[in-house]
């Protein structure tokens, strides 16, 4: 019995700090004794727990004091270069690559392209890192203490066992790249699915804080989908959920690259419309598609059209499966023409089954191209204090 | 501060009661040693929280004493008369209305018809409630106390007001049948989407008991799916998540009762194979189609082939977006003609995107046409205790 007596202890005290750490990092600069009021805890047991902060660097006192009469009192904040994270999003062609501190800033960011489908995935992985080592070259003439490597990758990935389990965007099948980068530089390294990491991401700094249920929805080299439940990101049971690209949409459609027949990504993806659109002009990119539309030929306005349809069935269907208050588009789609969430939630709303109309509100990110990158960082500063505290 | 300790002592209180009702329903016959060696409690706490369940009637000491040396101790179980719950499993034009006791055994059945979309919602109520009355009247006759009235319904449920929001299957809109029958009858009542009931049950008693992510897939009058997480169901904001019915599955296809082209249920559900069949034969029902296809007439052949492929495709949709160790098969279809599971399972092994296979398991309920009624009346149940202990 005293064993679960002290594991109890040693849990309320984790679950303590861990409170109190979220108060400075969401109400900062705020004072030891408003900590105190707010959490019903003794100014001794805040004083302490403040102490360990200090000493991990995590917060520090600022030059701020409260207000009001009496004494005055010393605010106290996170310092943001505490910790830092060196923080991936990889995609079929590019990845940024950049540093992410304790506040959430992207403090630096660089990219690097390659042609995954070409070259193996060594070459790609180390054309990443060597980038990876110019930046921790750089972070080492600094203060700040880089806590590890997170990733977010397009596809399945085992985030258990930082395996790639297959990615039809990179062409990878089984890639062991947490293994292959913590030999090389030693850093604990986190790798996720970049859509969930997206998810993470707003829920934690961008549009859906506070929702109770989530869904994003990415339309890029892929279709994907993330649901947030009470703050978690719902995984399934091998952190496959939400792979909306791969639902048939209809039974006599084209045959997708995963050799099944009507895959909503057959319908939307940008490789698919160009390889569509090719039937008729020698395009490139969904740009050239968009601007072709823009410019009134026909060809386009009907690929487009058809596209909006397909991006409206697709959100539908999400809201269908996962009834969330918020759905949240991102993807180099809208990131390419932002206006056309206007034209998505008109969509939607002229198709939605009747019984869910009002239910949910369709936004686009206020994190962009960023919230990759954020995502990961979010999940490496939390395994690192869950570890310290 | 000392209202929060006080709040969590209560809270401790309840969560150790409901842990040592938990265990005696499990693994009852049980001494009341060896749930104090289990829960590491004093057996002074175990003898305080056994005598408050007796005198709620929920457990009662047996005849059974323990094996093994020393002093034999009387075997607590559960009583399970000591609460009994109304249950009613509704359909488009039939209700299975029976008595569920504690252990859930099902220990009284009785069936009524109407037809919903000819008589209005308070005629077909006010049909189930006289049958409850003679239930209620049999029950008054037996030591029994009935602790309340639970309803799975199909289509939109919000289970907090206690309306049903909308449900094509029985044509109702809006209907608020949980304050028609509390005023009728002064016991609490519970409603749910009947397939979250059917998901509920499976969880409790049935095929998924241990899962960790189960979806259960209802191919019936209407076709939907519910997803439970650790042991919960997933609700979603509405309590509308897994409205799988109403994806689009064939944006080129026919016109659903919805209004809207193209759902998955045009191709599935009962209605909508009759009215198929019927271009080339006048059949009635579709135990009718199955023997037709059995004795080897084309017609029924491609149909039934057509409908086995639908059903592959969403149960592959459903594992794309939900990602589920275990997927469950109910509903009419299945009953009918359980053979078919084999089929089914053959062409979602087929049809599946390559990095789910081997995550899944299909299976059929052991539970059968009993899971509605179960499902909402461990609802009621879980209610009662919450309130009691």
């Amino acid at each position: 019995m005293s064993q679960i007596i002290k594991h109890d202890q040693e849990l309320m005290k984790k679950i303590n700090k861990e409170m109190i750490l979220n108060l400075i990092r969401e109400k900062g600069p705020i004072s030891r004794a408003d900590l105190a009021k707010i959490t019903n805890m003794s100014p001794t047991s805040i004083s302490r727990i403040v102490t360990d902060f200090s000493e991990l660097g995590l917060v520090k006192e600022t030059n701020l004091t409260s207000s009001g009469v009496g004494r005055k009192a010393i605010l106290l904040d996170t310092d943001p270069n505490s910790i830092h994270v060196i923080s991936v999003e990889m995609d079929q062609s590019i990845s940024k690559i950049g540093v992410v501190d304790f506040d959430g800033n992207i403090i630096l960011k660089e990219e690097v392209t390659y042609d995954s489908h070409v070259m193996d995935w060594e070459k790609v992985v180390d054309k990443i890192c060597n980038t990876i080592g110019g930046i921790i070259e750089q972070e080492n003439s600094t203060e700040s203490k880089i806590i590890g490597i997170g990733i977010g990758i397009p596809g399945i990935v085992d985030d258990k066992s930082g395996r790639v389990v297959f990615s039809p965007q990179l062409g990878w099948k089984d890639v062991g790249i947490v293994d292959y980068i913590e030999k090389r530089f030693g850093y604990k390294t986190t790798i996720d699915n970049l859509i969930k990491s997206k998810a993470i991401a707003e829920n934690v700094y961008g549009s859906t804080k506070g929702s109770k249920r989530a869904a994003l929805i990415n339309f890029g080299t892929g279709v994907g989908s993330a649901l947030i439940v009470n703050e978690e990101i719902y995984r399934g049971i091998t952190n496959s959920a939400g792979e909306i690209g791969h639902t048939t949409i209809d039974p006599n459609g084209r045959l997708c690259d995963c050799g099944r027949i009507g895959c909503l990504q057959t319908f939307i993806t940008e490789e698919a419309l160009i390889q569509e659109a090719r039937a008729f002009k020698n395009v490139y990119s969904i740009k050239e598609i968009f601007d072709s539309e823009i410019a009134g030929e026909n060809w386009a306005i009907n690929l487009i059209d058809r596209l909006y349809t397909y991006v409206g069935i697709a959100v539908c269907n999400v809201i269908c499966m996962y009834n969330p208050d918020t759905v949240i588009i991102t993807g180099k789609l809208i990131e390419e023409r932002p206006e056309i969430l206007d034209v998505i939630m008109k969509r939607v709303d002229d198709r939605i089954w009747a019984p869910f109309k009002n239910t949910y509100e369709i936004k686009g990110s206020n994190l962009c191209e960023k919230s990759g990158m954020l995502g990961v960082a979010s999940l490496v500063i939390n395994k690192y204090l869950d570890a310290e505290l």
